[in-house]
């Protein structure tokens, strides 16, 4: 059995560091450079044992990237470039240090990839389940932020690739969209932009209620991941691959409104209507489509 | 029962802004404009059920208050001026929107005293315990950040208050010294500090190890709370007062060095030396200072 601190020390000897971090880990707080004039972005994500992850089925170092991924996925959101990261760790007593460390390696090998540097930190172990948490930093870096408030009547509704189905395995492996989301934002097109973590119904619902728009989907245009077509022919299961599609959530593709086509690789699915609320087209019937995409209940 | 989406959006209506907040709760993440040429601090916290409170004795609004507070008193230890927060809870199941909208309620007590702005988070159930983090930003605004490595042979060895007995009830209660930690910081005479959430033996053998010194205290000197009085009274407890004074934590005073005293209200407790390791006089003896303060086992 080791210790809080020595876990600590490794992860410093281990972390990466960047131009812009002028004291990282090891003090009560980082300091960082901000580059004049540039926005500050920021946001947290949290992973939990029995929600987010199964800690009987996902490894440590699994579940360290999906927490990194999903607040890079945020930053893809936004358009932004992360730049720095701090994370909690929960441990249950008696995990091990070993489990501490992969943990953290998963947290580094997904940040890595765009140069985050993990600049803090809290480690506890408690009487409870695995939990994490990493917050983010991004910055604008001459790109304005893409926020959800932005969609206009007469808008495409676009989305970057298949949905439905994460839970196979692709909740834990999405890769964020970080370059892909730069690129849209950078492209000047983009009116407002989301990544679809609680399901496309709910996701294109907040876009909806921050824009004070409405939105019209067309069924047949919705790209079904075969994940979908799969989970969909399970014995019990009793969503068709098109309504796993609307409204499974965690795909962490990108959902964004845009007056004319970006022209990277995005997939039509609808537009931008007057009438508030979702709707959905199908064989020239239109309803209402009810969010029925993930939120915790409280 | 109510959901995750309606919590957020009472948290929404229900937020302090500020001025440097461009876009607030609500978005994948928040915006913030930066004063130019200012450094960036940034920190984690979390506060575990079982751990740092006991849900069934402490209300949520205090459990709030402290993850907010222990970040704060992170602010107080560099000297910088706290900014913003975006804070995770883990609630369990079925604990009601009602405990959710009272944690948040107990951030942001603590939050406006210094005009944090709450700016962003993330809510989900789950299975599990009661689980908290906030993260804080802060920024230097003219005064040098302090860290735990500017300690010099020579400085004097200060606290900020008496210490031990914190569990008796100042660890939920404690007033994070953020002005008190600016002043000091301000003053240009301190060389190193920390706060004191591990306890004095370990946290002066932090600001030890990071500065390459060592530290002599002397046991007279160490000013002993009346609660670590009390707790040493309690029958099977086998600390004396001293030794609660060096070893329980969660005291949130300030410890911290310096070559003059900046005469703001501070108690001398030692001097910092060449020989590395924190020792401890006593009646003209010196012994090696074991750090017994907590630390997470893992």
């Amino acid at each position: 059995m080791s210790g809080e601190f020595d876990l600590i020390n490794w992860i410093r000897a281990a972390s990466s560091s960047a131009d812009c971090v002028e004291l990282g880990i090891g003090d009560d707080l980082a300091v960082l450079r901000w580059p004049a004039g540039d926005l500050l972005l920021v946001g947290v994500d949290q992973v939990l044992d029995g929600v987010h992850f199964d800690s009987a089925v996902h490894g440590p170092r699994e579940i360290g990237r999906k927490v990194m991924n999903r607040n890079l996925s945020d930053c893809a959101a936004m358009g932004c470039l992360p730049v720095a990261a701090v994370a909690t760790v929960a441990l249950p007593h008696h995990t091990g240090a070993d489990y501490g460390r992969q943990l953290y390696l998963g947290l580094r090998d997904a940040g890595d990839i765009y140069h985050v540097a993990i600049v803090g930190g809290d480690t506890a172990s408690w009487p409870g389940k695995l939990a994490m948490t990493v917050s983010i930093l991004g910055r604008a870096g001459g790109v304005r932020p893409i926020t959800r408030g932005g969609a206009k009547v007469g808008d495409g509704i676009y989305v970057t690739g298949p949905l439905g189905g994460s839970l196979l395995g692709r909740h834990m492996t999405f890769e964020p969209r970080v370059n892909l989301g730069r690129q849209l934002a950078a492209s000047g097109k983009v009116s407002a932009m989301i990544d679809i973590s609680d399901g496309l119904s709910r996701d294109l619902a907040h876009i909806c209620r921050e824009s004070k728009v409405g939105a019209v989907i067309t069924a047949a245009m919705v790209p079904i991941h075969p994940d979908a077509e799969q989970m969909s022919r399970r014995p019990g299961d009793a969503r068709t691959p098109l309504e796993h599609a609307l409204h499974d959530g965690e795909d962490h593709e990108l959902l964004f409104t845009a007056a004319t086509a970006p022209g990277l690789g995005e997939i039509r699915i609808g537009s931008i209507v007057a009438d508030p609320g979702v709707w959905m087209e199908s064989e020239n019937r239109r309803e209402a489509l009810q969010p029925l995409g993930w939120e915790h209940r409280l």
